[in-house]
């Protein structure tokens, strides 16, 4: 049964199309893609896992790990106060208040993370341009999810080692162009990249999306696994991305 | 014209099907595979360069860059007595010791690399186990090209470095699982990854053979190129792979 929640000018209530789960979005601003839907299938969750998501923003990447493996609990992470405020509307609407919990807080702050307790599974689909536009309002909101100037990589390596348990894994989704970054400063805080997969728009073209695994005080071996094609090269959507989707190929 | 040579016993004399170019090899010991074709491919090499190939085996990668680019120089240098004196059989074969010369040494004998100057390009497809069995047998060729017996991959970057001239261009063929490491050492020894392409078996498969194309003192931007298909999925070599080979696709 559906909550009634307030909307606010320029939102609107969109369906998942995932067991009837919906997620408040702004219409003109940050709206999810298929980066979060790609990392919420990536990972391995389990039931008795809790699980967080930083950089969570509308919290999007929850609501999809909620649906796909209705792990224990799920918690978002996001700086942005009004996005925070946003995502609990999303879940008072999903009446999954006992499962999904939103924080609003700053992942630099190592007081904030340890109230969070420790994870077995942390998702995260950081800001992935590099600030170094040096132009950039720091109240654009869309630059806030797409730069680098609340958090670096190397912060969000720093607070998924606080965050997950012994032996706990986190997923990644970033571009293949800072793969060298990732792999250098995973390996910096002991979280050991242990599986990538990248994703192709298509078989011919380069890749344009990397998904990596790592896992906290992990033993050194990495595995590569196929690619994914988004479309096929007649332009329509591969039968593995409508998969991921739940539609039919 | 060709050479007359003198072949010993379990040798053949094969037709790389490249410019007339032909290459001595032992019937039952390493014979050349896929990784040295691509391998040479990959690398950008002009006219005016002096390339080396370290770990050069029978010299295969030397006779195809020559093949392909014609640069003004081509170096192999091996650790084996036996296959250098095979290589430079090969050499004179061909009628190219003007050309292409090989030199029998150890990588890591800093003295014997000063001697042979700096380059613009290096090759090499080196040892790619990791030499943790602890049941080799040392006298064993075919161990000593696949197994990090007489070097670690380390070692191999620490060379290029010293054989590279400021801005010159390393190419390494090697195994995805190892590509962190790759990245990790080449960055220690200032040589920053540049492209990478992957070769999967087919399309539908993971990744088995990585190209890295590394830049000594270069920039921080790497670039990912289109995946290599060796086979169609029908099980027939690719239309790339058989134009590389120099073959009607």
């Amino acid at each position: 049964m559906e909550n009634t929640v307030q909307l606010l000018e320029d939102e609107s209530i969109d369906d998942l199309q995932l067991k009837g789960l919906h997620l408040i979005q702004k219409k003109s601003g940050f709206r999810f893609g298929v980066d979060a839907v790609l990392l919420s299938d990536f990972a391995n969750i389990k039931k008795k896992h809790r699980v967080i998501d930083i950089c969570t923003g509308t919290g999007i990447v929850p609501f999809l790990v909620y649906g796909k493996y209705e792990p224990n609990q799920v918690v978002g992470l996001e700086i942005q106060e009004d996005m925070v405020e946003m995502a609990k509307r999303s879940v008072k609407y999903n009446n999954l208040q006992e499962k999904i919990k939103f924080k609003c807080g700053d992942l630099k702050d190592k007081k904030l993370l340890d109230t969070l307790g420790k994870f077995d599974v942390l998702t995260v689909n950081p800001p992935y341009k590099l600030n170094n536009a040096g132009i950039l309002n720091p109240n654009d909101k869309l630059a806030i999810a797409r730069h680098e100037i609340m958090c670096r990589l190397e912060d969000v390596i720093i607070a998924s080692r606080r965050l997950l348990k012994d032996n706990g894994r986190m997923y990644i989704v970033h571009r293949p162009e800072r793969l060298i970054d990732i792999f250098e400063l995973m390996r910096k805080y002991n979280i050991e990249p242990k599986r990538v997969k990248m994703i192709q728009p298509n078989p011919k073209k380069a890749p344009n999306i990397v998904l990596v695994e790592g896992q906290r005080d992990g033993g050194a071996f990495l595995k590569w696994d196929a690619p994914l094609y988004v479309y096929n090269e007649d332009g329509t959507y591969s039968k593995e991305l409508n998969e991921i989707y739940g539609r039919e190929g």
